[in-house]
């Protein structure tokens, strides 16, 4: 069942640990998002230590945004010890398709690591699975065919939840494809949105590891509907930024659910 | 004597220069607000420049909240530089505790440096002194007993000053414990806030380095008071954080004095 | 011709994508600044993939904050992979004259990278023309001589154009000087301004690459102006902070030329 608002009361109550090996430019933002919505944020990637931080988490956050050879071993580490434990695990290839460094490490985490979901943009997700795509740094700019048929074709090809973001957001186990209306034009001017949404899809997954298509949905839909209320009185992007976490920590589970705009296809 | 307004005052006119070796999510934080109450942060640490870096700077902030080796050497590199020339230290032990990584670099800093302060939460410093306690990531869960026991445990066993935070701060050199009353709930709201009072107390100490005790308490209790005012008027965490930086830069130290509530105990 | 609207329109309409190696302090920020000003900002600094990331960039920026080892060679490397296609080279020799190792680093860029613009502070480009000047971490504490006749040696000597920031801006070629007056005071209130300020010269310098001096005052009037904009209704370097995005992002092609105040000396 999809209801964004039961999940995010899970967070609330029980609190789970979301562990993120993420990027440099990003970490203050994914860990603000993580205590807003609710949740308690980790960050850490040494070897001698990611192992046994991802068993206590509830969830594990893998994002590449500033990769390098150390972090990536510690991605693997960690993303092993979550794999053997049954701990839902998020990958976000950022930048994948725009250098082979990028599609590389992406490809060998997917291999290595037990990923339940993957949420990406179009290129990067298209990369993944061999469509035709074009990325620009860490911008997708072109992707041939649908994103609903690109969601479908990455869960069913890499065996996960592939979570495609867009002006629209399409995520597929792939058989079912949900599509996710929520969110504001102002996300994609603020650096960094991409990746909260890959922490807040730590989040519900935490709290909801049974229903991973579901849960990826709905951290989307809620990041989206605190999206529109931030951008409701904000004068760019700064100021938007701001509200923003104001805006999740003042989602409100009874309600959340009339608002969030999930649907099947 | 206690006066964080007259602290706060020597700050702004000697404007010292604290060199942070700090974790990846709150170097922006942690440098604003080192700007705001005053002082000049710097931030390095590559071994090449820490040494020297740490013989120009006023006091030293060690952080380890997202440690790796090489900048673990740096810090007992910056740290015996600093220790050799009687330059004030503080230490955070960002998740003591919560992996054995973690408890053991906390602990070898604490024996290779000379340590002047202290700054964590009851947990982190509970499992330096070997008391029971729980940590979460980088959340204090539990600990046994008192507060005000545990910072005057710990500042006689690891003999220097002992600052323990929680919602009551507690400060004590193993003998005195002062409490400090200051502060928000909003202040666990945002992540690295903990990190924040840790810089300014290496800017409070920088300015009062012959009486660390009462230097760590101002701190907390000047940061306490700028937390009080940032949340007057702020819609959220988003909000409260930008205003944090405003109410630090607005601190007077001709009335800061009346609004801090620190007690002998 | 200087025009910082002209420039300002070509770079919303062309996006450029532009390459930042940068510090940990300031990557939010300066990847915030530029997409607000409307270019693409793409932060990568792997020694497998800078010299790819680089040559796909229409700009490089290289800013040695937080330098160490690792880093600084995929500086040389970037910088190495840009100058042999011609795309042009921002260098922020954050803290030379502070530490050797910062100084020496500088030199070693400046050897081996074809810089076409250098940003910094008077005492960060005095070191690196041997003027006598004092640094303080990252701050400049004073410099010999007018910081227009800095500019100029700087520009004649190092053979580029030499972007000189403070109360008023020098930007010279070595023979040419332009004065930049806009700005805020409020900018040494946050930390990373300075790094801002670079990250958007590459911004400029990437829609203008024919005309580097140009571009370069160009930025900084920009930036100037924006800062007057956000300062107004400010309460405190934080809501300025957040104000400044709103304040880059709404910046208007049409009236920009009659704000900007650039000066030919």
């Amino acid at each position: 069942m999809i209801s964004a608002g039961t999940t995010l009361r899970r967070i609330r109550e029980t609190k789970p640990l979301v562990h993120q090996i993420t990027n440099y430019v990003v970490m203050n933002e994914t860990a603000n998002a993580t205590l807003a919505i609710g949740a308690l944020p980790v960050m850490a990637h040494a070897q001698e230590e990611v192992e046994e931080m991802a068993r206590l988490a509830s969830s594990l956050v893998i994002n590449i945004g500033t990769l390098s050879e150390h972090w990536v071993e510690a991605m693997l580490l960690a993303g092993g010890a979550a794999s053997a434990r049954g701990i839902p695990v998020v990958l976000d290839p950022v930048g994948a398709g725009a250098t082979a460094y990028r599609t590389q490490t992406s490809r060998r985490i997917l291999d290595v690591v037990d990923v339940t979901v993957l949420r990406g943009n179009a290129g990067e997700v298209g990369t993944l699975v061999g469509a035709e795509a074009e990325v620009r740094g860490v911008e997708s700019m072109s992707v041939a065919g649908e994103p609903a048929d690109l969601a479908r074709e990455a869960g069913r090809r890499l065996r996960l939840v592939a979570s495609v973001t867009g002006p629209v957001d399409h995520v597929s186990d792939g058989e079912r494809v949900l599509a996710v209306v929520n969110g504001h034009p102002l996300l994609s001017a603020v650096t960094g949105t991409g990746c909260i949404s890959t922490a807040l899809t730590g989040c519900f997954l935490a709290a909801k590891p049974e229903a991973p298509l579901e849960a990826a949905a709905e951290a989307l839909a809620a990041f989206g509907v605190a999206a529109e209320d931030a951008a409701d009185g904000a004068a760019g992007p700064g100021t938007f930024h701001a509200r923003l976490y104001d805006a999740l920590a003042a989602l409100d589970p009874d309600t959340l659910d009339e608002r969030t705009r999930i649907e099947e296809l």
